[in-house]
C-alpha cells in the first residue's frame, strides 16, 4: 500500500521506494519521459546539477593529464559484430540507421553504444612512437543502448556519460593510471562532492567487464539498501591494443603492443544522488554540488520584507554562496517551502517581519529539517562554513546508514538474508563459484571484492579478499 | 597550381584557400574525417578551443536568465512531416533509425536535426500561466543533418551546437530578448573573445529562416573574402506557439498564445575562427580563447635551459597565463617551432643560453610573427597585458581586412563584381527581388540588411536599409 508522509506529495520512501523515486523526479521537476520510449528529458534543475557533476569530474580528469576529444555518433557496421545478414543480426541493444539522405544506406550505421571501437581505430593511427605515450583521452557524449525496461537516470535508452581511453607503454603504468582515475577522480568526487560514501573494490571474474583483466568499481548504498554501481575503471591488459593494433616503436626500434585502460561515469550518478540522499520531503542536495545552496524566502508579501530578503541574497552572493531569491507573492509561503524542500536546496533563509525586528533571520537546514536563527550582521561570516559543515554531516549520515546496514556473515545463506535489507560482507574464499551461482539465483550479486580493511586490491586473485554482496540496480 | 609558402607545409592561403583549410585541419591536428562519411573527429587541441567557446557562450546565455536542459536524440516520426508512406518520404537531411532492440521498429525514429519540435511539445506542457513566462531554455547537443558534400566544421553530417528556445507574453518582450541574445551573446562573444568583427543585420525575406518573422544574423568575412554566417537569432512571432499550442492564461484569466524566439550557434564557429585568422604558417588563435596562450620552448636540450624554461612556465602560470612547457629533446627546435606556429599559440617564449646570460627571454608574437625580448624579472608583469594587446591587434587586423574588402556599389552588376573578392554594400531599395535573383544566379547572396550606419534594424521592412552581399560558405 502506498502511504503519503512528510510533505504528503510523495509516496512513502519506506514502503514504496520505486514509486517514491518516480514521484521525486516529477514533483521536484527533475526529469520526464521523452516522446520515444526509454528516452529522457532532463529538466533545468537536474541539468544544472549534472553540469556541476560534469565540471567537477572533468577538472579531476584533466588534472591526471587527459585531454577531451569528440568522436562521431555514427559507427559503421563493419566496426561492430553482427551475427546474421539482416540488421536484426545486430545486438538487441543497438539502434541502427538504415535510411538517410532520402534513401536506403548501402551500409547501415549504428548509433554509438560506446565509442570504444572508434577510440581503438583512432589510437591505432595516433600512437606511433613511445614519445606518443601515454595517450590519455576522454570524451563527454550521449550514447544509446535500447532499453525495454527503462528507469529515468538509471537505465535509459539514451544517456550522457564520459568514457576515458588511454594507452601506455607498460602494464605497470596502465595499472597505476587506472587506479589513479578510480581513486582520485571517481571515489574522491563521489565522497567529497556528492557526499556519497562508496566501497571501492574490484569485480569478481563473473562480474568483470568483458575484455578487461581487472575492473574496479565504486559501489554505493541507496536508501532502500540496494547497491548502485556509480563508476567503473578497467585495465584491459594488451587485449584491446591487440584487437585494434595499437602499437608503438620503443626506444630500441622494436614494435610493441600497448597496454590500455578505459573508465566511465554517467547520468546514472544523478539517480544515485537522488536515491542516496532523498527523504520523505524530496531530494536533498549536498551543498558542494547544489546549483542553489541557499534560497532566501520572503515570509510576507510586503515591500520591507522583500527588500530585506533581496539585501540578504545580495550579501550572500557576494560572499560566494549560490543564492536564489524567492519573493513571489504566489503561491503562498507554505507551498513555496514544500517546493524548495522537494528540490532539496540545502539552506532556506526565511526573512519575516518578526525576525527583522530582532535583527535576525531564520535558517532551515534541509539535511536535518532543523531551524535556528542567525543575526543579520553575522550572515556572510556564518553561512559558508555552515554549508561546509552540512556537507560533512550529510556524508556522515550516509556513512552511518552504510555501516548500520552492512552485516558480516560467514555463509551464503546468511549473505542472502542480509541482502534483503542491505549489504553483506563475506570472505571471498567462503563464497567460491558455486556460492556466486546461489546468490545469483536470489538476484544477489558480488558488488566488489575488497581487502580485509576495505582497501582496493590490485586484482581479484589477491589472497584474503572480502566480497561485498547485495541486491542492486 | 598549389604553391607552398611560409612553413612550406600548407597549400598557399592566397592561391588555394580550400586546400589550405584542409591542410591546417590536418597539420595542426584539429580534426579528422570520421569513419562514416560526413562525420568528424574533433581532436584534443580543437576540442579545447571548442570547450572555451562553449564556456564563454554558455556564461553569456545564462546571464540573460536562460537555463539549460537536455532533450532526447530520438524524435518520433509523428513529430516530423513526411511526404510518402515509406521512410524515403522523410526529408533527405534526416537519418532514420528503423531497427532497434533486435527488431524492426513499429514506428521509425528520426535522429534530431534540431530539437525544435520537442521544445515545442514540452513548452506547451510547461507553460500554463503568465507566471511561467518568460520561459528561457537552451540546449547544448549534437544534431544530425545528412551531408553529401561535407566540409569539416562548416558542413558535417553531425555537429555540436546550442539551440535556445524561449516563450514570452508579448511581442515586444520576445523581440527585445532575441535582440539581446543576438547582440550581448553572439556579437559580443565573436568580437570580444574570438576577435572576429561581425556584421549584425537581419535576413531578407528570401534568406529568412522558415517560420520566422525576423531573422538576425552575424556575418563574418573569411580570409578569402567569402562570408560565413556565425550565428542566427529568430523572432518566430506567434507562428511556432500556434503550431505547438503554447499558450498561457493571462492575469485576467484569458488564454493567450505565446510569442517565441529561437537562436543557435555551432562548431561552425571553429571553421570561422580558422578561416578568419589563419595565415600561411597555420592557425592563429586569439589569446582570450587560446587553450595555450604561451608556450615556453627550451632552445637547447640541457639541464640549465630546461630548468629555466620550467621556472618561466611556473611563474606565468601563477600569473594566470595558460602555459605549456616544451622541453622535448626531439623533434629539433626548428620543427617544434613550426608545430606551435601551425597550432597558432599566441605567444612563444624562447629560453636559450644566450638570453639567459643576458637575464632575458625572447618573445615571438604569432599574430605578427615579430620577435622582441623581455627581462626575466618583468615577465609576469609584461605578459598578461601583452596578451590583451595582441587580442586587440588581431581584432583590428580583421577589421582592416573587412573594411578594405568591402565596396560601396550602386548596381547589381557592380555588386557581383565586388563579391568576387569581398563584400559589397548596396542600397536594399536598389536591389529588389529581381536583383536578388540576379545575384543568386552568380552564387552571390544578401548576407544581411543593416541600417545606413551599420546598425541592427528592427526588421527587413525598415526604410533606408543597406544590403551586404557576398559569396558565402
Ligand atoms: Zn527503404
Ligand atoms: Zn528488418
Amino acid at each position: 500500500m502506498v502511504q503519503h508522509g512528510g510533505s504528503g506529495v510523495l509516496a512513502s520512501v519506506q514502503d514504496d521506494f520505486p514509486r517514491w523515486y518516480q514521484d521525486v523526479l516529477e514533483k521536484a521537476q527533475l526529469a520526464d519521459n521523452g516522446p520515444v520510449r526509454g528516452t529522457m528529458v532532463i529538466r533545468p534543475y537536474a541539468y544544472a546539477i549534472w553540469e556541476g557533476m560534469q565540471a567537477d569530474v572533468d577538472a579531476r580528469i584533466k588534472r591526471t593529464g587527459a585531454e577531451n576529444v569528440y568522436l562521431p555518433l555514427f559507427i559503421p557496421e563493419s566496426y561492430l559484430e553482427r551475427e546474421a545478414e539482416h540488421v536484426e543480426g545486430f545486438s538487441p541493444e543497438l539502434a541502427v540507421v538504415t535510411h538517410a539522405g532520402g534513401k536506403e544506406l548501402t551500409e547501415p550505421v549504428v548509433v554509438r553504444p560506446t565509442s570504444e571501437t572508434v577510440f581503438g581505430a583512432l589510437m591505432a593511427k595516433w600512437v606511433q612512437s613511445h614519445r606518443d605515450l601515454p595517450m590519455l583521452l576522454n570524451q563527454w557524449a550521449n550514447v544509446v543502448r535500447w532499453e525495454l525496461r527503462p528507469r529515468l537516470f538509471l537505465r535509459t535508452t539514451e544517456f550522457l556519460w564520459q568514457e576515458g581511453h588511454t594507452a601506455h607503454a607498460t602494464a605497470a603504468d596502465a595499472a597505476a593510471y587506472a587506479r589513479r582515475i578510480h581513486l582520485e577522480v571517481y571515489r574522491d568526487f563521489l565522497q567529497d562532492t556528492l557526499a556519497i560514501p562508496v566501497l571501492v573494490g574490484v569485480k569478481s571474474p563473473r562480474e568483470r567487464f568483458a575484455g578487461a583483466v581487472n575492473t574496479m568499481t565504486c559501489e554505493a548504498m541507496m536508501g532502500d539498501g540496494k547497491a548502485l554501481q556509480m563508476a567503473t575503471s578497467h585495465e584491459l591488459g594488451q587485449n584491446f591494443a591487440r584487437a585494434f593494433d595499437i602499437g608503438y616503436t620503443d626506444a630500441s626500434g622494436t614494435v610493441q603492443s600497448c597496454w590500455t585502460t578505459s573508465w566511465g561515469s554517467s547520468t546514472r550518478m544523478m539517480g544515485g544522488l537522488i536515491m542516496s540522499h532523498g527523504d520523505q520531503a524530496g531530494l536533498r542536495v549536498p551543498p558542494r554540488i547544489a546549483p542553489i545552496q541557499a534560497v532566501v524566502v520572503a515570509v510576507k508579501d510586503d515591500e520591507r520584507t522583500a527588500s530585506a530578503a533581496s539585501a540578504v541574497a545580495d550579501e550572500l552572493s557576494e560572499a560566494g554562496v549560490r543564492v536564489r531569491l524567492d519573493v513571489r507573492g504566489t503561491p503562498g509561503f507554505g507551498r513555496r517551502i514544500v517546493e524548495w524542500e522537494l528540490k532539496g536546496v540545502p539552506l532556506r533563509i526565511e526573512v519575516g517581519p518578526r525576525d527583522l525586528d530582532a535583527q535576525q533571520v531564520t535558517l532551515a537546514r534541509r539535511h536535518v529539517m532543523g531551524k535556528t536563527t542567525v543575526p543579520l550582521d553575522r550572515l556572510s561570516a556564518a553561512i559558508p562554513p555552515l554549508l561546509e559543515e552540512m556537507q560533512s554531516e550529510m556524508l556522515a549520515q550516509a556513512r552511518e546508514r552504510l555501516a548500520a546496514r552492512t552485516t558480516d556473515v560467514e555463509t551464503v545463506a546468511e549473505a542472502i538474508a542480509a541482502a534483503s535489507t542491505g549489504f553483506a560482507r563475506i570472505p571471498y574464499a567462503a563464497l567460491g563459484e558455486t556460492g556466486e551461482d546461489e546468490l545469483a539465483a536470489k538476484a544477489v550479486t558480488v558488488r566488489c571484492l575488497q581487502t580485509e580493511d576495505g582497501g582496493l586490491p590490485a586484482g581479484a586473485d589477491q589472497d584474503g579478499l572480502v566480497a561485498i554482496v547485495a541486491r542492486s540496480y
